[in-house]
Order: structure tokens, then C-alpha cells, then sequence
């Protein structure tokens, strides 16, 4: 069998993958099921070890496809189920169907995005889709462009990226060096990727200024305003501010209307693009990441633009403003669109819209929960804007403890020891981080609609017991 | 049946993933045969119009399963087949099975690169396929690192920026104000991808000093040299030197020792790091791309690193150097080491490099019969290095044309005229480009290991067929 590698056949191509999808739906069927398990965990030298004859090595002779299938079943076998309804890590969970059978089919087409050439269908629904985004955001009736883009970091920094475009051009040819020095402003509960894109740029981290939020975590406009007054007297250029609907660990929504007047005001960058991340609520599957500008299509086109002769000859056949790999910082460009355009098609409006309600209503009755709770701590009272829900968990021990340093000090070490036992038993995952001068808290994000109330008990049931003799 | 999009139970979404399998698997005993066209052509304003029935508009309303399935049929169809055995339009073409069997498990396990804790084996994975690819460049006691990049330029683009922080570390926190102007080297004939990571990073297109190339596309050693020395006279700090193993265009390769020389006697970064795609003559499902870097490991995660708590928590219970998130520029990063990982077991080195000599042999076959016509004209008469064949097709009316600027301009229409032809037939696929002062040339590149001489004569009948009486 070991030849078949190397030049499958037709027949033993469609048996080899027919058995491939039989290992993918049989595990799909166990993510259905809540007594599977969320993962089975080793540590790396363990799983570098070689566990029951699953070795990550490669060698140099080729494996038969019996044993390729063996090995596709112990990867999944000791990865994560981010798709299990009890795994509560990340804003990006749940496995949608229509969505897997979206990305299947683009692996199958296997193009790529820079021209309509040889991705015309794909070109155009990435038209489509962005347009629909945009007409939800309000913009409808104006000119608009936008780009997927691998990961929402990226789309941050597309956004820095054209921000500095349109206040000084020259900076493409030229280099920050002809320019002056760049303010950005971002609270302080703001995604990291801001940072990494001054880094990036070459603006650099410390011009990136944290505007401070108030005990919700939303950004303070009168804060913005002073940081912005003071930014100037420093000698620095204040050209973008970056607002949050949704921040990473809160999930607080800055007050956008009062940060865009501000901007309004000082001349600055909001409002004039959106990073979306369809791969987060949306529930599309990783990766799902958009940028959307609200300015003429050639702005974007221009600040990237390098018109490489070999992919964007101006002489072809067709309208060559469909060739938009130019557009992008990237040249070779993976198909993100599909899946996303796929989901929409089955589900409408009305099913994004259930299933994001449904993961709100998930996070509002854990919110309720732990307000009864005593052995529970919110890390703030008021009820979640988003389906962040942010708690610390008292173990008996701590319980008649007054709040203050000494408990902060214990307290702090509860949700790593919990969160450890968590993985080693596997049953479910949480999130955790400190915050400002917030000790360890965990974090519970829901956006996997197959979630229900019995799981939001279930991992409270599960902090218990794993924490109640800490 | 509309529902059941929303909320799929279990033998449903059994059911519509088979279903779809079964579209894959049809369009797939397509791409093998011969007879079935490479694409079916139809301008933007076709498809977006709607063709049969086929309307990429998105409703409210949710659509039921069965034209979903007809959404994906059509999705196909009028696609282009970059895996059809005569698709030569791109470098990364052909369809291999076990890598496309990689993807499906990749999409279906749905997580995301940046720590161990929801990526454990795929991490792994990563280290182990990275230290392959090291050991092959002749790395092996040597520490190193490395990283997969949404694309070659972005490994690229990493490059310049590790190169920078090399040099001046401050750069991460005080910008590029803080340092002195920077100079970069490539050659002329290189990825144009240089030049963006350059407007990205703030240096400026402008310092990016393109070094000329012989008559075959290779670094002139000595004009790098002149060149460094011109830039350093201009009051400019040279620190990056980027050869280039294959070219875009000519598959050329630079001079690497002698380059490497000259960066050693001036200091430059060059042989450092390495490019290194995976979904070009690999033929890696897109996107694979690396980069590798000859330096201890610490250097590419300080100089991206931000320590995000929500992620990267430093009291985790297991090895936390394996959170390698923190060394990208992004912040979720698809998985894209499985499906290579998967083809490595399944072919050995073996297996790639028959699959590699396969394309190589194909385009000295190429070679071969292009020297011995009269209505076709190589580019160079040199052998070629790699799988890019480049020439020209001299229709009836120009053969007995002197050569010079009457011709060259009845020339340079020639190839888009026989593409357009081409795309609307849809046989066969090929680019063209014009390159310096040579006038609209075909290049002919070969990626895919399915591809067979008779394709090849097949290509060169086409062109014949479509450009005789032009």
C-alpha cells in the first residue's frame, strides 16, 4: 500500500478520503455527546515522547495510508474539542456544519485570492459579502472597500496601515523618516494588537498611548481628550484613535459616539474603518477576519498597491479592478470568504442573529447565577453588554477572609490551580488573566450556540469541585 | 427542510457533510481527466448577474439545504481548476490528495496556533516540521526557529522586521524615529513582496535599492557591492540583503555564496533567515508558508512578543515556551503545519523529491522542444535551473519580421491576445508577463506532478492553435 502515497489512483484517492471523512464524522458524532471529554492532556514532553505509538517524527521513508489514518485518529485523539459545548477558552468555539463544508470545498478548490483569474467566484463573493457587512454597519449609501484578512490582528494593522496612508502618502516611498512622530490611542483594556502594530509599523509601542477606562472597562472620552492635548505638547502627531465594541477580557463597549467626536474634532482616524471578525460570534470557522473602510475604494487599492507585473497585467480581457490581491499586504491570499458566504446563505440574518442570542442569553443566566452565589465573586455588578462573564471563584478557605491584600494574595493563586486540575481532568476549559489591579479571575466567553444551561452548571459545578479545598 | 440549517442534528449534519463530500469527490474524478476544461469563463458582470440560476446575493432569509448543495455545485463550476493537469498559471497548482485530506481534519478540529493549551499536538508538529526543514538547510547543529506565515510575503516581510530588530531592538518600543534611515538590497527580478514589506515596516520603497541582474536574472555580485557603498555615500544604513532561490518569473537563482560574502564583509543580515514555501513545488495545499530563522530562539519571540495575560499567562501548569502565539505578528493563527506534516509521513523525502524531479523534467522537456521550433522564441537559451520556462509564440505574420522595436511592439500584444483566447475556450491556462525591456512573454511553470508531456505538447498546440493567424 505504501506506493498508493505517493500516486493514488482515482479509486484509491476516493476510498482514502471516504475513510478520512468516516474518522471526521465519527468524531464529530463524540463532540455531540457532553461525556466526551474536552481534551486529553499531556504535556509537550510527553506528547514528544510518543504516546501509544503516536510519534510526531518525521522519517524519511513513507508511511502506508493505514497507518496515515491511525495517525489522523491520534490527532484528533489528543487535541482540543474547541467545538465541544463545554469548552469555554476562546471567543472563537463551536463547529458549525455549514461552515466545515464551506472551508472543505475551498480546500478542495485550492485557489487563491490575488485575481478574479483564477478565483472569479470566490473574488466576487468576497464583494458581496463585505457589502452586506457594510450595509450593516450603517453605510449603505456610501462608498466603501474592505479585505479579508488572516486573523483580526491583521485587520488592526491594515487599519494603522491606511490610517498612516491617508494623513501622509509619502510615507510609503519614503519611510517614517519623512514623516513626523505618530500618536496612536487605544484603552487600556484594548486589544494587544494595537501595540504589535506600532511595532510593526515602525511607530512603536510607546507612542501607542492607553487612554484609561472606567471600572467597566470602557474607555474614558475625557481621558482620550487629555491624552490627546498632551500628546501634542510632546511633540508627537495624533493621527488615529482605536475604540473597542467588545473588549477581549470585559467585553465592554467603549462609548463609540463620544470618541468619534472627539476624533471629529482633533481630525483623527475612527469610525473610518472596522475590524469584524466573523470567526468570533458569527461562529464561522477559524479564520474569518475582515477589515471594512469606510472611505473610496482607491484608498486601500493605493496604500498597498505595487502593481507586480507577473499577476496584474493591465492588459488582460477582462476588468482588472477585480484583481484586488493588490490591494492587500499579503501576495498570495488564502479563501476566507466561502464558508462565511456559505453560513449565510443557509441561515439568513435570522439564524446569525439566534445564535448570537442565544450565547447572550448563556451569558446573562451564568451572570444570574453567580449574583446568588457566595462562594462566587462578579468581577463587576453590572449585567454583561457581551458574552464575556468575568468571576473569581472563593474556596472554602478564603471565604471568611476580609477583601484586601492578603486574600488578593491567595486569591490569586486559585484560578491557575484550578485551571490546571481543569485540563488534567478534561471535562471543561475556562479562560483566565489578572487585569489592571485584578487578581487571576476567570473569564467565561460564550459563542458556540450548542451551549446550554446545563453547561454553564456544569462548569460551575466543576470550579467547585476542583477548588472547594483550595 | 429550511430549519435544519439552524440547528443541524446529528444525522442531518451527517447527511449534508456526505452530501457534499460526494460534490468533492465528483469535482475531484473530474480534475483527472483530461477532457474536462481548466475553467469556464465568464466576466464579473456575468457572474454577478447570475448565471442559471447561480446568484451569489445574499438574502435575509435562510435557504434550505438542497440549494445549498446546488450553491456548492456552482461554486465549482465556475471556478478554475488549479489542480487540472494543464493549469501552468500559477505555482502552486495540482491537488494532492493526503494534503487535501490534511485540511478536512484541520477545518474540523477548528483551533487556532497560539497556544499549546488549545493546540497541543499541532504545536508540536509545528517545532518537529520547522527543525525538518532547518536540518535540510544544512542547520542541524544550529539553533534555530521558525514560524508559518499566512503567505510568503509575510514570511518575507518577517524577515525585514527581525532584521530591523536585530539591529536596533529600540525600534520595537521607540519607532523608526529613533534609529538611523535604513537600506535595503534586492534584486530586480525579485518578489515584489520586498518592496511592500518595506512600505509596511515604514522604511519606504524608495530604500529599497533594486541591485541589477545578468541577462539569466541572477544578483550581479558586484552591483550589490557599488550598491551598498552608493547607499552608505547617501547617508543611508544598510542592514538587509534578500537573494532569491527560484525567482518569480526566470527561476533563477542569485549567486547565494558570493552574496553572502559581501553581507558578511559588510555586516548585513542575509543567510539568517529563510523563505520557504510549501505550497509552491511542494505542493502543499495553500496556504503553507515558513520562515526560517538561523538564530538562537529568543530573537524572533522578543522582537514581537507583548505578554498578552488573557493568552500568554505566566503561572500556566505546563512549559509555557510552547505558547508560541507570542512570536507573530498575528494574534489567532490558522493551522497550517498538518496537512504538510500529514504529506511528510505519507511521501517521505522521497516522495517529494520524485514528486519535484517529475515538474523539473517536465519543463526540460519544454525546454527541449521550444529550442528546436521556429514559431516559438526562448526567452534565454539557457537550461533551465527551475521549473519556469519563459518564451515568446511568433504568429505566421511576425516570423519573418527582423527583430527590433517593429516587432517587439506587434509582440507585446501577442500573448494577451492568445490569453484572452484561452481563458474563453478554457483548456488550458498559462501567464504572461512582460519583464524589463522584454515585450509580453510567456511563463510556463510546472508545480503539478500529475502533469504529463502530452499536457505540455497539448499547452504548445494551444497556443499555436489560438495564435496562428493573429
Amino acid at each position: 500500500m505504501g506506493d498508493l502515497a505517493m500516486c493514488l489512483d482515482e479509486e484509491a484517492s476516493r476510498h482514502f478520503l471516504q475513510e478520512i471523512v468516516n474518522i471526521l464524522l465519527a468524531y464529530m458524532c463524540k463532540l455531540f455527546k457532553r461525556s466526551t471529554k474536552v481534551l486529553d492532556f499531556h504535556h509537550p514532553h510527553q506528547l514528544k515522547e510518543g504516546l501509544e505509538g503516536f510519534t510526531l517524527e518525521l522519517s524519511d521513508q513513507p508511511e502506508n495510508l493505514e497507518q496515515l489514518l491511525v495517525d489522523c485518529r491520534d490527532t484528533l485523539k489528543y487535541g482540543v474539542k474547541t467545538g465541544h459545548p463545554r469548552f469555554f477558552n476562546q471567543l472563537s468555539s463551536g463547529l458549525d456544519i455549514i461552515g466545515l463544508a464551506g472551508e472543505w470545498l475551498t480546500s478542495t478548490a485550492n485557489t487563491n485570492m490575488f485575481t478574479y483569474e483564477i478565483s472569479p467566484v470566490f473574488i466576487l463573493m468576497e464583494e458581496v459579502v463585505l457589502r452586506k457587512m457594510m450595509d450593516m454597519l450603517g453605510w449603505s449609501n456610501e462608498e466603501g472597500d474592505g479585505i479579508f484578512c488572516p486573523g483580526g490582528t491583521v485587520s488592526n494593522l491594515y487599519s494603522v496601515l491606511l490610517a498612516r496612508y491617508h494623513f501622509f502618502p509619502e510615507v510609503k516611498s519614503r519611510g517614517m523618516s519623512a514623516i513626523p512622530r505618530l500618536a496612536m490611542f487605544t484603552s487600556s483594556h484594548s486589544h494587544y494588537s494595537i501595540q504589535k502594530s506600532a511595532a510593526v509599523l515602525g511607530i512603536g509601542t510607546e507612542n501607542v498611548l492607553l487612554v484609561k477606562c472606567d471600572e467597566r472597562g470602557k474607555m474614558i472620552p475625557g481621558e482620550l481628550e487629555s491624552s490627546i492635548a498632551s500628546a501634542k505638547d510632546r511633540g508627537l502627531y495624533p493621527f488615529y484613535v482605536s475604540a473597542t465594541a467588545g473588549t477581549t477580557v470585559y467585553g465592554a463597549f467603549d462609548p463609540l459616539n463620544d470618541i468619534a467626536d472627539i476624533c471629529e474634532r482633533h481630525g483623527l482616524w475612527i469610525a473610518s474603518s472596522v475590524t469584524w471578525n466573523p470567526h468570533k460570534m458569527m461562529g464561522v470557522p477559524l479564520q474569518c477576519a475582515t477589515l471594512l473602510v469606510r472611505k473610496k475604494v482607491s484608498l486601500n487599492f493605493e496604500c498597498n498597491q505595487l502593481c507586480a507585473e507577473y499577476l496584474f497585467q493591465p492588459d488582460k480581457h477582462y476588468d482588472t479592478s477585480y484583481d484586488t490581491g493588490d490591494k492587500t499586504i499579503q501576495c498570495g491570499r488564502h479563501v476566507d470568504v466561502f464558508k462565511l458566504w456559505l453560513m449565510w446563505k443557509a441561515k439568513g440574518m435570522e439564524g446569525f442573529e439566534s445564535q448570537i442570542n442565544k450565547c447572550l442569553e448563556n451569558a446573562e443566566y451564568l451572570f444570574d447565577k453567580l449574583k446568588n452565589r457566595t462562594d462566587f465573586l462578579l468581577v463587576f455588578e453590572s449585567k454583561p453588554e457581551h458574552s464575556n462573564v468575568c468571576f473569581w471563584y472563593l474556596p472554602h478557605s478564603l471565604r471568611n477572609l476580609p477583601p484586601g491584600c492578603e486574600r488578593d494574595k491567595k486569591l490569586h493563586a486559585v484560578a491557575p490551580k484550578i485551571k490546571a486540575k481543569m485540563m488534567e481532568e478534561g471535562l471543561t476549559m475556562i479562560g483566565y488573566q489578572p487585569l489592571g489591579n485584578k487578581v487571576n479571575f476567570f473569564r467565561c466567553v460564550f459563542s458556540n450556540s450548542a451551549t446550554q444551561r446545563e453547561d454553564v452548571d456544569f462548569l460551575l459545578d466543576e470550579i467547585v469541585r476542583l477548588g472547594h479545598d483550595l
